[in-house]
């Protein structure tokens, strides 16, 4: 209870209105007191639940998901943040939807939210299309709500797109925060996001942009590692360095994996594709061209094989801070010996880190459900507050 | 309030008791006072959810839902209308099932109904079929009930058969009723049902059909128009010229688009198949004769050709009441230029009333919502009252 | 009330304690008063919901489905009991999920339960990895919350596995009960559990294992009638006869269908695959020998046509106890005539067994719910008094 009232408090005393009747896209977009209160509403929520006490603010209404990716993780993280607070999902499973047959993205849009509160839609495989198909819905339903078409504004969440993986990179953020014991302790502690060979090819570039785009603003020095060729987004990258310079902090970018490794307090080893290679292959994919694509897919698979050294071994674990750093995943990780011959981290390195690994997977849900609640309640102290005194408990006893 | 008491009234004044455990088949199956009472159970509970007034009348129970084409607005119709009062939806997806497997109708529809309240079909596909076998599900889980197998009577809902589109067609007029400032305005207006080209062919007919069978009761002056070859079912004109008779309006057919356009306030134009082709393709549909079946598409969308003038251009509109009759579509439209190269509609007139055109879509889930409580519960008025008095928050506050 | 009273009390003398935060795998793995409650516990909920009391134990929570073959009634009836009780079902689709891609079975399992109060599994295909499957799930989420992972303990319902149906069979047993008027009234009555042709191959051991698993413990004399060839998992008979001999009942096995029919009470007739080549259908899936595959399902298909007198017959049904035994089967059936040529059961035999087949078959949501409220409460006497006394009703009145 002492902990849930402080909690509340630190709510009271962030100014996160704007988030009302809103949407989340990018951390970036967001202030500082916007994303602290994401983490604080995350933290009430949960203690609440612990306390067996139900945080259902919903009595009826949808929360509509729209994966155009598969999904583990992320579905059962969105189901059970709607569930969390009363809302039912429903899946807009585009093979079975008439999507295909000539309708606009602003009328699907309309069609699926007459009682929909919250949209989340995971778009991350092309450059360039994921965040403006995610805006796209975003206008379509605000223009809904404002002719009058919709009785209620549904507010997206981004479960993912081809700039940013907010929900994921804000559960590792509240995982460290909770790690370090508090935001205050990250400060001048370094993390390093550092590419590591895959067998697979082409895996998004969201993660790593996602995080440093979030933690250069807290105060961490972060290094962003990777061999020459695998650049990511320069938008995201100057975002990065104006976030370090706001906090003081540093950012910068090597290709030297142990020059990131080295002293680290957390280390976020982790494949992905090429940014030009993601532009390119976009572009095949929008001319149907599917000898190019797998011409580039060769070529890329060979591009990453030249890289093998980039791995998070137990050597390179030696050369953080005490031998001890943070390891973070947002799983599935490609493990050597487990579920490859070689890949982006070693079998005993992997498996000393699960249960902190599983942790941090375990904000996610918290984590949707608070920007939910944010993006749905004008007076979230208030409400949480309010909860806690109605006390229906979530299993009856 | 005001509204909410005057839709109070109107039900109590109104004989809607015979839909109690019953279904929902044809509109033309139900009364005068039945339909209305469709229309004003709908009313009441968009008026309690724009109130945010819970209008979850069961705390458990499931919404067996079954489609046999796909469907992304009557999908998520029925969703929402379940979930406004309380039922989960279970999706009977005949891949997942076994239902192949040596299962009859009477089998699955008992097997999936222990806890189903109330479930949704749409099978529009095949000619003779669709509603067939609406009602082999219905009279199975009705013996079911009799014999002590279910504890509850679950009540159906077409979701739309080879026959109506009941849910389609009573959420058109309830648009129709409030753009015109009530029922009673009705009386001696225009409606122009007509074909309308479109480059894919093979839509059902059941909106055609669904619409001259409930507005010719409404006392409205309902023109079909199609080209010769694209008759509908001759039982549903019948039904149309005696309702018509009855409510002293006309119902007249001609092959002449513009006649029906001409002074209209209310226009429909939307692509079907010919019946009589409908009903050679369920035949061979039958037989396994693919041959058969891409031949018979070949003609039709040659015979689709013909007839590309058939379309809602700027300029027919302009032969309608004052150039702006209503303009109806039960989406997704077939739109020139922008689905499509030569379709159903112009952009321009599209976009102009796309605001109305979503309206008339939003009645959609309200109307579900309260064929099922017509069904589900004998005194709906006096529980909506309940529901109004016992004022629990859709959204807590 | 009364009835709902009795229940009461039989269920606090019984001794459940045990199956609290526990699984549900076998039968013959829990005690007979174990078994005794999950009966009680059904028939309380089910007296419940016919007085229009909600069951409601849960405000929020997911029931997670994961099912590895195909299914309706396992599906809806999982789906019912979670509803029953105010969980949200979430299925791990796999196709839609990166469960391939590199995860292990105890990572994916924690990643889906993170609000998961119940999983429900169905693995039946492969001898000797379902129920494996099962308990490596079980085990990964223990450790889970062990390790501070998950905020509460997901348990385990095996919706059929390889060795057990329990589900199912407990869903039998309960409708016996209810026919013979009693447990006590099976003392000595005769069940036959007997193959039967099927035109198709390859169904599971599941169901006849788990038959003579469970009513041999009942006190009736279960005999297990099959052709040569058609043997059962060697264990399983091991537990029957071990229980038959601690109930004072007899269990035997005979090649003759006729020997088992004379006098029965109780007739079970389903065809199923030899547990023999089931195991050698395994060792070729796992070798992905398509052409052994193949090669088998043809051996297996001559040898069943052997048996095609292996038949429920009207004749076969005059064998029985008066002539009346009460026919029982999980369905669906191959019913000669109907769904097949030649099958289990004659077309006739079945349309007279049809109400209390469907019966029959209304236990399971109720079993399954049943199952989940032991694994979940510790007091379910107490619990289920609370629910009478709170009386929400159901359906909103």
């Amino acid at each position: 209870m002492a902990k849930f009232e402080k909690l509340i408090n630190k709510l009271t005393s962030l100014r996160s209105g704007k988030m009302y009747n809103n949407d989340f896209f990018l951390t970036w977009e967001k202030t500082d007191d916007e994303i602290q209160a994401v983490w604080t509403v995350a933290d009430a929520l949960r203690n609440l639940r612990e306390r067996n006490i139900s945080t259902k603010v919903f009595d009826s209404g949808l929360g509509i998901s729209l994966f155009r990716d598969n999904s583990t993780r992320t579905r059962f993280s969105f189901a059970s943040a709607c569930n969390l607070l009363g809302l039912e999902v429903q899946d807009l499973d585009e093979k079975k939807s008439q999507v295909a047959h000539g309708e606009t993205v602003r009328e699907t849009a309309n069609m699926i939210s007459f009682m929909a509160d919250v949209i989340g839609i995971r778009d991350d495989m092309y450059i360039g299309k994921g965040n403006a198909y995610m805006h796209e819905v975003a206008d379509s339903v605000e223009a809904g709500y404002r002719d009058g078409i919709l009785e209620q504004r549904p507010t997206l969440v981004n479960l993912q797109c081809d700039i940013d993986h907010p929900t994921q990179c804000m559960a590792d953020a509240l995982h460290v925060i909770h790690e370090f014991g508090g935001i205050e302790k990250l400060k001048g502690k370094k993390l390093a996001m550092t590419w590591a060979y895959s067998p697979s090819y082409g895996k998004p570039l969201s993660v790593p942009q996602g995080v440093i785009g979030l933690f250069t603003r807290l105060g961490l020095d972060v290094t962003l590692a990777y061999p020459e060729g695998y650049e990511v987004m320069p938008d995201v990258v100057e975002v990065a360095k104006k976030q370090a310079f706001a906090a003081g902090s540093n950012f910068k970018i090597t290709n030297d994996m142990k020059d990131a490794f080295k002293d680290a307090d957390i280390v976020y080893p982790k494949s992905w594709a090429p940014f030009a290679a993601m532009e390119k292959r976009t572009v095949l994919y929008g001319n149907g061209d599917d000898a190019g694509i797998k011409a580039l897919e060769k070529e890329l698979l060979a591009q990453n094989a030249t890289h093998k050294d980039w791995a998070c071994t137990e050597d390179m674990m030696k050369l953080t801070k005490n031998g001890r750093a943070l390891y973070l995943h947002c799983l599935p990780a490609d493990i050597t010996g487990v579920s490859c011959e070689e890949g982006e981290v070693d079998g005993s390195v992997f498996d000393r880190y699960r249960t902190p690994l599983y942790k941090q997977a375990s904000y996610k849900p918290y984590v949707i459900a608070a920007m939910i609640m944010l993006e749905k309640f004008p007076n979230p102290a208030e409400i949480l507050v309010k909860l806690n005194e109605r006390g229906t408990k979530r299993i009856f006893d």
